[in-house]
């Protein structure tokens, strides 16, 4: 694919010239040869408290332009020398119809599991995880999922009817078959919850569960050698709700919780997962309407590239092991 | 009611001190010799650009509180020595779920509608209108409608399937017999719009429209004039969306427009309709995420004080008459 | 006065570049020579709604910048050209003892009326209008009052025992001598109002009051013309709240209202008042903290520009006439 | 009393609905069977630096919706379930005057102390702890005090004649006999400081201090450890300045300082005070024109949930141990 | 060209979802068939006071999404009907070099007015309409000028040595032989200026000038006529500084005036230049730095649908006529 | 010099009261008896991201005045006790044009150089450090260079043809033999980087370079004795471009990363300075538009009370050494 024909003038104008796709990516439905496609999921319909996040692809991709510097210095490595990565735009969503919204989600993403295209998803709030597990599952079966959240979103229904919810979506996908909890693993609970949300409602699905306060005990190398141990060799799906992150860190997230990681904290364990086999991302909840200094949609921005290093680092050792 | 014992101090401390209620009015569901009910209504899932006017209640009443001041220069006239005014508080809504919103809304406020209170609700969006006109048909069949709007929201479906949105209700209040055509008209049609949203979509059903340009070469007499006119002596439901207003006097909305009424201009009109038969009310579409120094709930809550104002010169009237 | 060597730049810098002065004017205590002197009285303890006037003077001087273009289109003159001025930085206020203030102030302040520099006071609350009619009255007795505000301030007491309050300086000002009401008159009485601040109140004092219903009914001129009878040949003062514009152009306030005035209404009686023996101005109740992208500081700003070209035509026709 | 009648809907309807009580309690002055009072001071006019705390308990209370999911992970408790609590509302202030508004706040507060509930009180500044001590004195006598803050405020005087101030409070209350100083401590002193407010002036009043400096070199643990020691057995009352926060975890404050707690740093703290016997909270100085994505009011309301599991913690093990 | 390819999904997906190209437009540069390209020049460096066009395009992409109902009422016409539009993206600037972003702004632009695709250009400052104007003269020569903005570029030097500015453009424009003043024309002087700015220095070029005084005495209809008048028949770019509308109605901006153009006003001319030869725009100066509810970006992107539905109107003419 | 002439007021008015000079320090040019100079260099011409840090020393002086409590904690010293400190005001830029630029901030800077006055200059964007190191060498020769940054800023050249710019100023500066590379030291290198940006392009100029990851790994302490050693005993000159610091920490900055300094870290590195012969200092990046809460600019305003105690305790040292 040639780079310089739509949207990408990479070292010749600045990085705020040139219209908004994450790091100034070609913008492109055409998989072949893609690696990676960068898609928004937009959808932020159910949420409980804040709502604003189908802004939030918006705001990644702005600020992912600030990550057109392509070279991770911790890791040595310049992600697109590796990887083709398009920005896929994003998938439609139905504002007010999450059934529908799933539907066309899932539609719309399976092509690029099928063709072995990592998504990595910008949400849109945590409920779009389980359409894009739908998706992984046409290809890979039953995923192991890795989830940094401040909630474990193992609830049964909201308002006592509600099935799909943001809460509920790691839930749905057990009972779905989508995710296999003995190879997954929920890491950062924390902050103040409903009782019917609480640990044993994971634990008793097969979940593994890390709390916040057991994630600071533990240290991020321990924490990075756990979680490692458990997603296993096979498949994996990364969740990330930016609520993970302490209040102060990512104040722009749909239910901002006290006292969550700091951000090398994260770095430190996001870093230790290059020998993970990942094949699909989702970042989520971020909320440009609560953002401060646009803050959370840098953190998040930078989530992104931090995979794709892990990502450009994989190949690269397969290409050269 | 005892207007000291809940949250009413009004005189012996100042405005901003107190529990958010509208004005600083008793927060009661109790409606025995209530006239007038604020009641929020913070639904705003199927939005189809800005989102969060769920929000929209707490900013109308924490600006209302400017309103203490409880006399009316215009009118000369002191609404809360005429009217028993409560803070319902909200009506329980189902984000993600607008059918379920609907019923919830309409159950919750029917017994208004039922006890002769008038509700003056606060959106939300503007999808939320027909729960409270199939509250309203209960007790009063089909009503006048009074609908300001840049939008006139008489659209059939959403992405081809969804029936109930923000951008149909006044289509389905027809259909479903909640508003009587006839005695109906909609006020400030502007801004980009989609051809099947266009003039003939409400007319066809019967409606009276008159555009802003239309409105704008009128003025404001001749505007109140031909509004009284067609709304006839019947009851008369009033629902304003904020985005009738320019986009420079209420950037707090959903779907904001260019050219709309200014202030005074709106003031003039509705200041014109104490003969009306005013049954209910709601202001929609105020999202305090877009607002810019709280310029938007501000004039929502003036609004809401003019229909106070509306309402006790006609009880006054009636008392005296 | 040499212009150049504090502060001053204007010519050979952009506008942004140095300590924010008023119009990057000397900051001077020394009266020697000159004409005006702006005048910071942050203080705003007495707020009975929002607060944060305290920060107004910062504010106005940082969007003062913006007037460093000497010349007035309108009135064809170069202010700074005829007149010198200086920034005479802040009175110093005492938070929380409104007492202290006005000792603080009338003292600071005195000196600028007694060597005939027209001060013009940059507010804080609209309470700081008393201690500069007290230091006024020193040197030119009871003087005449132009006030344009959308609330009367001629209310008794706050909370049944607070006499000194940004409500009731102008009943103290008669009460005291300090003004002349049968030369003054009040212009914008709009919005919501306590039964006890009604327009009898004022004017069983003596003033005048055209409420801002009648001056929108007048037009421009006839108010302008209305206001220059009023006030006579005598020593004038004028204060101005910036809350008497309609909160769209003023949304930066500490109690606005809707329907105020716009812009060029206000310019065009503005600029009518070159025949007026103005005395001592002020611009008050601007609060950034609920400002708007900065116009209600940029308005009040241009407001001090407004009042610099009306002495300055005056001073030029003296010498020329 | 019944949850259900007012304002409280937990569980049927989503977070965000509903009058702003905090936590959605229901808001009464009745206080038979009461635990726990929320009670807003909004009082701010003796500001040095910012002002508009007075929409500090606004801020709280809107946020504290969030903790609405009433289970506490650390603590393994669900405060509500074991106690009751209310929001009292706010205690008039008189704006300008803190006497007056000592006296208005001591006489509404004191009757909690008296019927043996405890208020958490939301600033307002930091002024107000004085008359909440008054209050607590009429039937605790003298108290210990547990004081976290950047800044002693056991200063004298401000502007060399002001007694009643924010930065004077504790010597004031030592002086009347409310403080217990020899079982009192000030913990998290930071930033820069006024001679006269130095670590020697609270310490020849008889507190103990620990400066930020010395809480970080000591640890959490050590930190909890000495505290709890020099409480003792007896009541204690205990003021949360947010400003004893690092500037990027509260912005939003009064006077911030830079280099002060991280959230789990204080978070470790709190924790382990379920040992103390805490019969008054105040969390002050927050401030929501300077938060950033209301992180400041978020983290004050998760403290407020922070003492709310501590007294329900205590209450818990009086009843079972 | 196939909509459908890229970007855009108009009628299947809310409006908010997808890469936020103008309109959501596909983002092409390919000009076979184009009519109309809108193309972002974010090029801020010489900015005087406040600084951050450079975001403007994006800005005004993002709100121009607004845009996507395809119909304007006023004209009855839609635009995309009759018009092939692309987004171009943006021409390569160079931050603080003025002369080598001209090169690079006319060396990307001159290819759309030689293909005869009319530019919409979203600044950016207002420095950029040289190099467009440059660019047009290639294939127009010497061409109209429309120039709304409350001050009249017409400057010399700035800092007595930079003769390349945002102050400047329209004097280097007609010495450069690109616009004819004869058939060109400037709207809206307004506010402060340097003397060396004056109304004077436009006139001695031959510029018509209208002041906003003027333009208020004259009204809209006789304003566009003269406008109508001075243009002609021949080639017509239009410029429109933002500025020339009031801060209240545009915060936005660079250099912001009180008592510009409301938004009607503007509108009522804007829509009587049907007649005229437009063969390039821009829209400049608009800054999201100091937006307010991003009222300043909606109103220049619904600028940009405005001209649109006069390019729209003029063909359908040119085709049915 | 009277430090009660201008400005400054201490003691007798609160910090908010007064012109905005650095902790409301006298504003001269005057140099005799001057130990440091604040001074303003608000150049942001070049700004390949954010740009606006022309109103970062505006920013810093406003929140400046939270550090007029005149004593450090950590240090026990009262600064201004020890030095006579002046705000200089601003250095001359020239928007658009750096050549200009630099000229005009080096011969305004030098004299403070030549009589031995240390400035501290408030940026602006981080070019502004070449001009202020040819100042620093026409009196010190080749100094050592402290460089605080996330970036090396040792490129060659932006847009293959800028030489002169933020990115590249440190490379300049050792080919114009203004700072000795082998006293100098680069700290904090991280986030995304150009490759031609990477530590080999410093090392290979002669730098010591500790990256961010090092840098945590070290500690504070280890991290300040490096430091020390590298730099020797002869003149330094430290520059700390705000981004540094973490995005969370310092979200107002031009090209902000994640994962960088928290604040304590930073404070425990800078408290450890006080051996080192500083001569000059510069805080660079703080763009007020991207701020939150004013916690970037009271950091910076912090940073620059460190410095001064830094000064003051040598001064003390060598006065009483």
């Amino acid at each position: 694919m040639d780079r310089t024909t739509l949207g990408s003038v990479i070292g010749s104008a600045p990085r705020f010239c040139g219209i908004s796709t994450f790091m100034r990516l070609p913008h492109s439905r055409a998989l072949d040869g893609v690696d990676v496609a960068i898609v928004g999921v937009p959808f932020d319909s159910d949420g409980a408290f804040r709502v604003g996040s189908r802004f939030g692809p918006e705001a990644i991709r702005s600020q992912g332009k600030l990550c057109l510097r392509n070279h991770h210095i911790h890791h040595g490595i310049a992600p697109l020398d590796h990887l083709e990565v398009v920005d896929f735009g994003d998938a439609a969503v139905i504002p007010g119809s999450i059934e529908l919204t799933y539907e066309s989600v899932e539609r719309e993403l399976a092509p690029l599991f099928e063709q072995g295209v990592v998504p990595i998803a910008l949400g849109g709030d945590h409920a779009i995880s389980l359409p894009l597990l739908r998706a992984a599952a046409r290809r890979h079966g039953s995923v192991g999922l890795l989830h940094f959240d401040a909630h474990l979103d193992t609830g049964d229904t909201y308002y006592e009817r509600i099935r799909y919810t943001h809460g509920t979506q790691f839930r749905r996908a057990v009972e779905e078959g989508l995710v296999d909890p003995s190879r997954s693993i929920q890491v950062g609970m924390n902050g103040t919850i409903y009782p019917e949300m609480a640990r044993q409602a994971s634990e008793s699905l097969g979940y593994a569960v890390v709390t916040r306060d057991e994630a600071a005990a533990m240290g991020s190398s321990s924490l990075a050698a756990a979680i490692v141990r458990r997603l296993g060799r096979g498949p994996v799906y990364l969740s990330l709700d930016i609520d993970v992150m302490d209040v102060s860190v990512a104040p722009g997230s749909g239910a901002p919780e006290i006292g969550g990681f700091l951000t090398r904290e994260m770095l430190e364990v996001l870093r230790r997962l290059d020998g993970v086999s990942l094949i699909g991302f989702d970042v989520v909840e971020v909320n440009p309407h609560h953002d401060a200094g646009q803050m959370t949609a840098i953190l998040a921005a930078n989530f992104v590239f931090e995979f794709l290093a892990l990502l450009a680092k994989r190949k690269r050792g397969a290409v050269t092991g």
